[in-house]
């Protein structure tokens, strides 16, 4: 799809928001709005908001970004609330139809519900086929309608929704960031290692919100109170917020990757700032694999906080090697004749001024399949670059994500199937290096909760269905890969 | 709505239409895009198709009219398939979100299926609340969806779908035709009175067909075969067609209304002409409500063949009595300052050169709340009408019906609120009168099977609810009523 | 183009109104708005409004249908009023670019003007030659241009816009029924044979209308005061209107394809109903046309009247013997592997009901191509017509219309490659007659004109650029053609 | 609207793209499209692409930005050629009617022309009474149009095209790139004074390109040539490339405003890089307004570049110190009740992590109205920021522009009503400082032309209507001021 044209990067799935409103100022369908906007990054698929007004729950949600799903009438029409959650989806690829999108709204024996869930859950295809035995029917195939018929199984003799929500989480296993909305109340619930983040956080006194990442708290003026610990539930009603911490126990362990490039470079994840994590990690870099050169530039815009740190490190001069073009959607028309390795000088053009006649360290955060690095390279070398040095802020993906995290199938992965010298020569740089596990494990140290690094490294902090890697070639790092003199 | 701006009509929910194809063609998803063109009449808020290919179903739908919600990508994306099923839905004003628009496609434990029904399940509720309490939750308000439950939850003990299909007819009560697919095959369902026509058809010697209505069969080339018994179950698979009649038994009530309002005049239901029937129910009224006049017109375009009808029969000369505005629809922008009564001048016109200075019988097929009726009367008063005599070629509504036609609520009636004297002074006609009873019972007379004539009666094939009448008022038909010279 | 699919008619170019307000009631825009629904078979390319709010001018027009090119938005924004006008356009296929949709609105040595035509010009392109070697630019293709131009430069010497109205009038040959808007006048032009009809209407005493047809009054609650005279100029300023006649004398030529085709059936155009005139158009035929048969049958929607016509001069009955879809529209996505010929049943169905068995006699309006009637003819054979006659209310199409009609071209005129016979076996009809020149005179006799017939006769009210026929072939009229026994 | 909400820019007018393809690969519809895509920056109001095929021009333009106007359909349908021009517009807010939206393509006495412009005439208006005096009508309020009529009007005597360019550029003032498309060829033209900048390039041997700004020619693989000299005419055509220099000699003033905010960073005009001009003004602005501080950031986008210059400069550590949300566009729905002041975070969000506790010095390219300044430093102070010391890259604007920039009137001008210290404390910060006049012409050293530095000084290269400054008020220049400890 051309949305994704040119990009290489593996992607979180979906952000939620979700906020209860005592103050009877009618804005949470506004707020919810706004919020999504915040975590569009999250999710350019699709999104969805219900508001609940007084137990009446209207929806409204399609394929597309937030300014192509929302337009003035539909807010409208969602109207007034006192509840409302909403969701950026990723991953339409999967979903043919738009009963996938969410938050999904359903009826049961207690009246409606409506939830959003972030990540995947390792067993849900068990818990289908269970449910499916006992005559379900399912209308997507989404994690949230599991979650969902778990708990309105439960909700049959849970005395209470929250405790219907209690007894699920239970069952569930993987990561499940998830926000139901009852006749009556918010609930909020993660998982018992935190895969993903949930923070919670209030606008004034009444107005008490949920999210998957802090800036959404900023788009709307609500003030960060904090994270949900790893499994806890909270619950919200018009008497106050309870906590459920049944399931808590371990330190949790939050996606690495979140630091990396999932999250907003100003959220702020389990107490430690994403951009703060991002300019470390570029530091770390620095240190291990050094270069002289004369500029550091960041491949935009998820390498340039990365960017930032290496040149503070090595002294190197932070410089702009690129000009991304922010009007370039998912609607461009990609010529059928072009190569994909020149329509990369659609999206980026390097900076001549800034690397003519240099040498030049070009920091990224990741790479997946290589593809969009070869033509990126290209584009510095004919802005007259000398030689060119790429640094990655995270270690090659080698291992399957299944906490939502969509890793590239093995035979894509560029890590997978050649050496980090390999790579260098295959997208043309005069080095290359990568940033290693033992650093990776620290950028975003001091953080309350420790990371899942599986991806990186098949360790993961659940038992996992298979822990074989994606592949079974074996890199070896931290070595900066390269030929040129200025490479060691 | 605008769309049913100067509507006074009582409207049917749905049309469906399926097909099953041996020869390879590919043409499923073509056929049931026009078919649903021909059944655009019955459902005017939605449409959807879902393709079978090979098993894999892919399904498009939306709420809209056929060319609103299917362009030629949507086609395409279709693709090709085996197996398709359409539906044109009525009653978007109950179903807020796109879920409720059929078909609906759903996985159970046996794989996928999607279905789509025509017609009102009395015991919905009942059902519904049962399923709840058993943990089961619902994402529409459809009865769809109720049935597929009831098919799933039989499927898990059933050793086919036909015979879960079966099972589960013998617990629906009221009116269900469905159109049901599988993996493997398509099923034709209708209910043991046969409320909903649901006919039979072929193309060529290896494409089955069915459809709401027969003018569907016409559309696309196909061949009537017949309708299905009430209380028939049709499989079709790769090896033929088998029918189940477990349920069959009466001899069928269709509804009489599909002869006055619903269906086309081009289809014939239970082997009796719709238009036919229309013309009789004119010269039924005739016979009725004489009354000397100079031509006769009907009220386009549903009073049409009974003004013909009632013109022969009287032997006064028929006339074009009004042309109606073909590209009003539903977005026309109604002007707020505009009145309703002024603003039917919009949608028709009164033909002057066939009204002025003559005696006109003005035929029309119902009267709901008579909202439309005193503009209309006035378009040709003011076109230079001399009198205006009002034939209904129906009795009026007194009591609700169960089975899918949605009769207005009782203070909303107005054969509720007046006599049929009343009504004529208050609609300002100079006599007016209704088709007795005994008429509208044999308007279709020499179909296969009887009529429900419950919404005038309070009479119905099967044990309602609760049969007290929508109103207490009695109506004492057939006598012409008005005070004109020439009503008598 | 498929929303010309199945349609095998000759088209007039556009419909115009246009409204002065002294109420300052601000309905102008919504008028106008209501007005080109009425118009809109006029045409269905694309539509616009000017409206002149104290001499401040505002428009909206793009290519499509009324609903299409006007939402509430737009409404509001052209906002409120003292003049406005309107026009629908036939003829896209010429015109690429939205420029060429009209109103024009312009500017000039003396402010704003707005302006709209109706009809064709026949010395357009000599005009344009003489303007362009004065150094002039034209943005469109259009007459309106043309004539914009030349009032232009007779305003630069004309003591005010009327006058320069009248003088530019003088230069003009063919046909040109116009309103302008200046910014203090709505003037309305007819060309000296009034070829297009143009009348003058009103709304209470302070609203003076203007419109191609009457029935765009009868849609707004207009009152008809009369139409123009061939070469008058009327012009409507705060103080009233006044009338210009320099170019008045010929009793004038109306078109009259209006009667056939063109105009809507509830208009009056030049005193005489278009309704009545296709009756009697359908006597005629009877009259010349006689064949002993059981039923009469018009062909959708043009048909009709004529068959209603024939039906009592005949005394054969009148039946229905079409049902057409309503629904199919511009957006209908014609099958590529369909056949023209059995692509009409999409919009098509015979009523088996009215003619199985039976002789049937099918009239329709006008044969350009003869196309559709082919598998018109075939649906009523295989809906069981014994056999089939057809009778078309106006003579062939012989020669090419310089006034607005487009004709097909010769080698496309069924007309001028075969013989009435021939026409006859091609279509597969058991008899065929055509309308008489003599009849065709006679169908609105009573009218206040004359009428133009050159299409049938290549002799043309006005000297004409060549006079020779689009083709040489005789047709001998009025014999009925045909084999079977009942032709004679 | 929404669109430019939150913004406090000044604009320019317009981009152009034009290209002559000798090589028969008929990629000059896409070539333009996606050169759009690169001048999108220029002008998010409108665009359009004309195409010469062989003589046969077609259009494509509407409002919007290029993904709105230009689906895969438009781009199909404009289909092959040998020359295109395409157009980026800023204005819509005045221009009412998609004719205003460029290329205008007219017909004149010697065929199609379509042309673009960019720049702004000054004496429009006086040419435009000429052209009405000698009868001419203008459908639009552009500049392109009083260009069209000029050469139009020489070609009537002119031997060619390019000799009617010639003569008809020798009557116009002010500020006019142009490109020209005629049957045979491609003409590119800039004002003697060169006010906008206007590059030559190439594809390969067989395709000359133009366009407002080389980024263009990066984005298609195009290698730069030239710019235009100042008065320079080039013409294209199969032959090869010609200059016309009659209207040379001037070394020319190109907008300073070019290089501070309206070109994009990666683009060269006359010669200097854009991205080192801004870093230039920033090291200027660190030179003459110093302040003790812990970090520069930048206001996204426009202030980057200086802040990194400033950083440089001065010294003090350069941070990532807004985070700006990619996904906000013209389609937001603006709460009514939210304050322009709080609405700002929904665009910008301060990064605390960079901010917190530290002493910020916040760069930012210009200030027009001073509004978003506010809230944008609030969001810093909200964030922990300690001092916030504003440093702006230009001059304050305080004279009219004729040439192209929107400059705000006088009364919204915030430099016309307060004095710098008041504007700082307005503003709320410790101290601001803006760069001074003698700065402002040495950031773009070395280019090829001069500067017109009129909007700051009101001395311009030309003579102007009324060279009086916008505002009375006198600023003195270049005190920073502030009232903090650390603003000297």
């Amino acid at each position: 799809m051309a949305k994704y044209m040119l990009e290489d990067k593996a992607h979180e799935e979906c952000g939620v928001f979700g906020i209860f409103d005592r103050s009877g100022e009618n804005t949470v369908v506004f707020d919810t709005y706004m919020a999504l906007y915040a975590l569009q990054h999250r999710g350019q698929d699709g999104c969805g908001i219900v508001v609940n007004d007084s137990g009446i729950m209207r929806s409204h949600k399609d394929f597309g970004l937030v300014p192509e799903v929302f337009n003035r009438e539909h807010i409208d029409k969602l109207g007034s609330g006192q509840i409302a959650i909403g969701h950026a989806l990723y991953g339409a690829s999967l979903m043919q139809t738009r009963s996938n999108v969410q938050p999904m709204m359903v009826r049961h024996v207690k009246g409606q519900m409506a939830l959003c869930t972030n990540g995947a859950l390792m067993n849900a295809a068990g818990l289908r086929e269970e449910l499916e035995l006992g005559g379900a029917i399912f209308h997507t195939i989404t994690d949230a309608e599991v979650i969902a018929y778990m708990i309105t199984h439960e909700r049959l003799s849970a005395p209470s929704i929250e405790a219907a929500v209690e007894r699920a989480a239970g069952k569930l296993r993987g990561a499940f960031s998830a926000l139901i909305v009852s006749p009556q109340k918010l609930i909020a619930m993660r998982d018992p290692e935190g895969f993903r983040p949930l923070s919670m956080g209030k606008i004034g006194e009444d107005k008490i919100v949920f999210a998957s990442e802090t800036c959404a708290f900023d788009s709307i003026g609500a003030t960060f109170v904090r994270d949900l610990l790893p499994g806890e539930i909270v619950v919200v009603d018009k008497e106050g917020e309870r906590s459920i911490t049944t399931h808590c126990g371990s330190r949790g362990h939050v996606c690495v990757f979140e630091y990396v490039y999932t999250a907003r470079p100003d959220s702020v994840v389990e107490g430690m700032s994403v951009h703060k994590a991002r300019q470390r990690a570029g530091a770390f870099l620095a240190i291990e694999h050094p270069v002289e050169a004369d500029v550091v530039i960041g491949v935009p815009d998820s390498g340039l906080d990365a960017a930032l740190g290496y040149a503070k490190q090595s002294g190197i001069p932070y410089g702009v090697g690129f000009i991304k073009n922010r009007y370039i959607g998912r609607t461009f028309i990609q010529p059928t004749q072009v190569q994909r390795e020149t329509a990369v000088r659609i999206k980026l053009n390097a900076m001549a001024e800034t690397v003519r006649g240099k040498r030049v360290i070009m920091v990224d955060d990741s790479i997946v399949r290589g593809t969009t690095s070869i033509p990126t390279v290209r584009l510095l070398r004919e802005a007259g670059a000398k030689e060119v040095h790429m640094r990655v802020s995270s270690p090659p993906f080698m291992n399957p994500c299944y906490f939502g995290t969509d890793i590239d199938s093995k035979d894509k992965l560029i890590a997978c199937r050649m050496s980090v010298e390999e790579i260098g020569r295959h997208i043309g740089v005069d080095s290359i290096g990568f940033l290693s596990i033992d650093s990776i494990k620290k950028i975003a140290e001091g953080a309350h909760c420790d990371f899942c690094i599986g991806c990186f490294t098949g360790q993961y902090p659940v038992e996992v269905p298979e822990s074989i890697p994606v592949c079974k070639f074996e890199q070896k790092l931290p070595k900066t890969a390269g030929s040129g003199e200025n490479a060691r």
